[in-house]
């Protein structure tokens, strides 16, 4: 290395990257290094043994006294002149592997599509009459090797003479995809900013993260505002179809939603405006898509249900009224089919089942249910009407997993008493204990009938046992058998809260929807069984995956290969927000999921009554026998995990 | 050939291309070509000779009877069966030269960046779920060969459901640039529109063009409705400054001349709407293109006089409220210095020095000249302040170039009167003849202050010769000396219009300025004359040149050498809009020229002044002193040709 080289231009020609937001030019404090050998600056000496430059001003501001102690350097200052060892601290390295911290951890090299560059622009002169953008671009090469063609947003146009001109021509452009200058900010502003965002049909959420570091700053979600157009996505569509300014109000209401919950996660992270957000990603199911982009989403809605278009796509946020930087895009993932969106490709950008040798089932559990199944070779997708049941709805006392929703159920096999937990509560409730329960949700559900079904309060057909000697199964008001879960008393809405012989008919029909459904995608792969099930939803808590073993919502698997995870699909997002890598591999693997039309099958009505059984005394089932059993020994104890 | 091969694909494999905007289907009856040998179907009778198949029903219907008796066939419906030669007509060729008519003739190669492709999708089905998207997609790359990264604008996406199902997939898409959708239009549409516009600071000309056949269908021009803000450049700069909301005025009133400019070329070409234009291609000075775009231009008008961007760029028009359709681009062409803009790109486009061997000087006479000097080695660009003295501006009877104003003006060298053309007459009048004459424009000024010198009314140095015996030559109201160009009987305003010593002063400014300029640039290329001289101007009439020699307004040239063409920038929009390969070559030429900051010159001053005066006695003028000489000879006759 020549002498005179500066550590950072060293490091890099070594290969390895050192944060420099500003461009090294001693401004951000971001290129911190420590000497390990070959500098004695700290002992104020002028020695021959020094092999580094003496420390600069920038360097005295921008180190504390204890970091120069300590042999801290800024590596943009500190050039070489003679043989060194420099340490760089975790921080100061750039593209290593960050962890994203949800409900699983997750690994992702940090490369997002927009990056910000902070330039110290020469003026212009009589002498030098290059204009403003060409000025920048030039330097852009010089300092930062962004070659090719560059261009502006028109927003950017117009901003670019006095915003340099007010700065001093000190100023941070962020870049879109090495190509776009999407923004021109006053100064060195190191932390872009991006928002990854998951449409569901009934509920938002949304991540503000630190597209530097990768970090997660805050989380926000909102009930969807176009509920009030609709519950589910085919009432949506038919809003659609049925008013004239339908399709307009539906995207409005996502746009204002957005808008809020943008305001929100700016809020709480302490920035100062949503215009200091530079990337957006978006997934959801195809008609959120679709109304989300002023697209008639009628024709997903009907044979042959196939969407507009599926690729993964870069639109500009303005045309949609979204107020984030006036430059910047909002990028949809990409679609696998009309019934299988966004959503679920940034399931598989999470999960993963396409870099696996095992042969995964991903079962995202909604309205409506999609299912992967596969692996590096194969992968097959396809969806399930499982109705709004599992979700909590069109159950007599179902309601969303908010506080006050029993999101767990265990039944004593002996005393046929459940006890409870609810959301908002850190503790269970015993039978007959008061709680703030006013429902039950989609996990809750799940729960009470395994729980029924394990204690032989109901049987395999999922009829009451009038033999099991279950003091809360009674005859309702309408004459049909229920099960009393909280007597009026226990429950903060004066009711009794019962499972009702009609809840459990609606559960069986949505899990016989996901069971047949995991079973066709089997047989396209050629194989009988999973190597590996994950439960995705955005339930209140995780589903209880033995209970879902038990009802025979998914196929028989070792339960140790059985992952609940949560909103795996706002993972995908967030993956996709922070590197292009990610963003491209949903693009392939959006392509290489081929989606299976399963209710098309000539045995599709068969198969579908028999898995609306209880499974039993089916052989297929060895997980659940082995869970029965467990269950029978364990009696008076809580079963659920 | 194989046999069964249309002939449409057989030509194309030959490298002959046929115009078929429906892609062959038979429907648009584009492809007629004649049958020279091989073809007896006219004759109604199968014969082993016949060398083609049948005339199919769509031939029937798309041909007349005389058509098909001479032989017509539509060649994408006809196979070949055996030998035939064919005769393609030429309209029937795609891409050949189409000759531009204007000012002058120009042939360019078309080629627009916006094309139209017809396509008859096969809807989808349960067994071929693609998106609607991808079976476009498929088919443009099947039969256009259209392949690489296409995709949709949103507006084009959100349009795709509907329109495609309720035009039975039969559809026509225009795409940009071979990559993007931006728009869709049910059925078969054979001609894209486009409109080429040169916004002046005075008045703004637009020309409405098939983009298929490269004919220009109308014209339109109106008054820059910026001018209520300040009639030059720099008052509109201070307006910005001075007014909060300055630029933002600007540039609606200039979006909303656009707009109702476009409306105005529709009606005339009876489309139905400004919606059914598909590409815009704007030039302008660079104040125009700042302000259109929405930058602050200040910065253009202080030293260093630097433009925020010069690179010919692409915006969506609907990103300024230009209300064409909706997916389409404006592009406005690059520009090349802070005071030569776009629009002298155009008439580099036109003109095409840098294609030439001979030096040319070309002289774009405004407000601001600009003056280009060079050839295929070497070009350079400046800019003069002539003021608005030869635009009419500033002269005491000038006015625009409009109804009632002199255009031309002719002094008998003997009775030293005057004759007059007026715009909206075809005929000259003579002194003493009533006109509907109410001011005088600038090729008039410029012709009047030749013919007075030529005449001996003025002197070199540009003051009234007491001695030339005019007696038409009096002391005005002010006590200064004017040379009445029509009594107050003869003109439509009931006053005198005079030439005073004020008007011939400024219009001295004015072409030294013009004069220096190009002699800088002559210097700086190393010699010392043109070969050829251009005078380009938005004038009412062509400037005439041989007055322009006359008055020392450009360096001295073989007259025959000179031209005087009109509007060269609406020429060099157009052809930008007509050809990509025009576009891309302006991109060349804007970074080929050189600005010179000719006023930082430091013998400006003198030389600006030594060129102020009428140049019949400077040795370098030999084509003066012949055009001198040739007018006293043809004492009596009318001057100005």
């Amino acid at each position: 290395m020549d002498a005179g080289t500066t550590l950072l231009d060293a490091a890099r020609e070594l290969g390895v990257e050192i944060e420099s937001p500003c461009g090294g030019v001693g401004v951000c404090g971001k290129c911190k290094i420590r000497i390990e050998e070959g500098n004695f600056q700290k002992f104020g000496i002028e020695s021959k043994m020094d092999n580094l430059s003496p420390l600069t001003e920038e360097e005295k501001e921008g180190l504390g006294e204890e970091e120069i102690d300590n042999n801290y350097r800024l590596a943009c200052r500190a050039a070489i002149e003679g043989d060194v060892l420099i340490f760089v601290p975790a921080e100061s390295r750039l593209g290593e592997q960050v962890i994203l911290q949800t409900g699983r951890k997750r690994e992702v090299s940090i490369d997002p599509i927009v990056k910000n560059y902070y330039l110290e622009v020469p003026p212009a002169t009589l002498q030098d009459q290059r204009d403003d953008f060409s000025r920048i671009r030039d330097l852009l090469a010089q300092k930062y090797g962004l070659e090719g063609d560059i261009f502006l947003d028109y927003s950017v146009a117009a901003a670019l003479p006095v915003t340099t001109r007010r700065a001093g021509w000190k100023v941070t452009l962020s870049i879109w995809n090495g190509k776009e200058i999407i923004k021109i900010s006053p100064g060195l502003v190191g932390n872009p900013w991006g928002v990854a965002i998951d449409i569901g049909s009934t509920t938002i959420a949304a991540y503000l993260c630190n597209l530097r570091t990768g970090e997660t700053v805050a989380k926000k979600s909102m009930m969807n505002p176009q509920i009030v157009y609709g519950e589910d996505i085919l009432s949506r569509i038919s809003y659609v179809m049925t008013n004239e300014e339908g399709l307009a109000r539906l995207s409005d209401s996502i746009a204002e939603g957005i808008n809020s919950l943008l305001e929100a996660l700016v809020e709480e992270a302490g920035l100062t405006s949503p215009e200091e957000i530079v990337d957006l990603v978006l997934v959801g199911n195809t008609v959120m898509h679709h109304i989300m982009l002023g697209i008639d989403p009628r024709y997903v809605g009907r044979s042959p249900f196939v969407p507009a278009f599926k690729y993964g796509a870069d639109f500009k946020a303005r045309d949609f009224g979204i107020k984030i930087n006036a430059g910047s895009y909002v990028h949809w993932l990409p679609l696998e089919a009309g019934f299988v969106g966004a959503d679920n490709v940034a399931v598989l950008l999470a999960e993963e089942p396409h870099r696996q040798d095992e042969k995964m089932l991903i079962v995202d559990i909604g309205t409506n249910g999609e299912i992967v199944f596969g692996n590096r070779d194969k992968l097959f997708s396809t969806s399930c009407a499982t109705g709004p049941a599992l979700e909590g709805a069109q159950i007599k006392f179902g309601m969303r997993a908010a506080l006050g929703a029993i999101e767990r159920v265990a039944i004593d096999p002996k005393t046929k008493d459940p006890r409870i937990k609810v959301i908002g509560e850190e503790n269970w409730f015993d039978a007959g204990e008061r709680s703030p329960a006013s429902g039950i949700c989609g996990s809750g559900i799940i729960d009470v009938c395994a729980e029924m079904f394990k204690t032989g309060i109901i049987d395999k057909t999922g009829r009451f046992n009038r033999q099991a000697g279950a003091p809360r199964v009674r005859r309702g008001a309408d004459e049909k058998m229920e099960y009393v879960l909280c007597y009026a008393e226990d429950t903060a809405i004066g009711k009794d809260i019962t499972i009702t012989q009609g809840d459990i008919r609606a559960i069986q029909l949505a899990k016989s929807a996901l069971y047949c459904g995991a079973e066709y995608l089997q047989e396209k792969f050629g194989v009988t069984k999973p190597d590996r099930i994950v439960l995705v939803g955005a339930f209140g808590s995780y589903i209880n995956k033995e209970s879902a073993m038990v009802m025979g919502m998914v196929p028989d698997c070792n339960l140790e290969k059985v992952q609940a995870v949560g909103n795996a699909a706002g993972d995908g997002a967030r993956l996709a927000l922070l590197s292009r890598k990610k963003r491209e591999e949903a693009g392939e693997v959006a392509k290489k999921v081929k989606f299976v039309e399963t209710a098309s099958e000539p045995d599709f009505q068969i198969r579908f009554a028999e898995a609306t059984a209880f499974p039993h005394r089916r052989h297929k089932f060895q997980s659940i026998r082995h869970i029965l059993k467990q269950s029978a020994h364990r009696s008076g104890s809580t079963s659920s995990g």
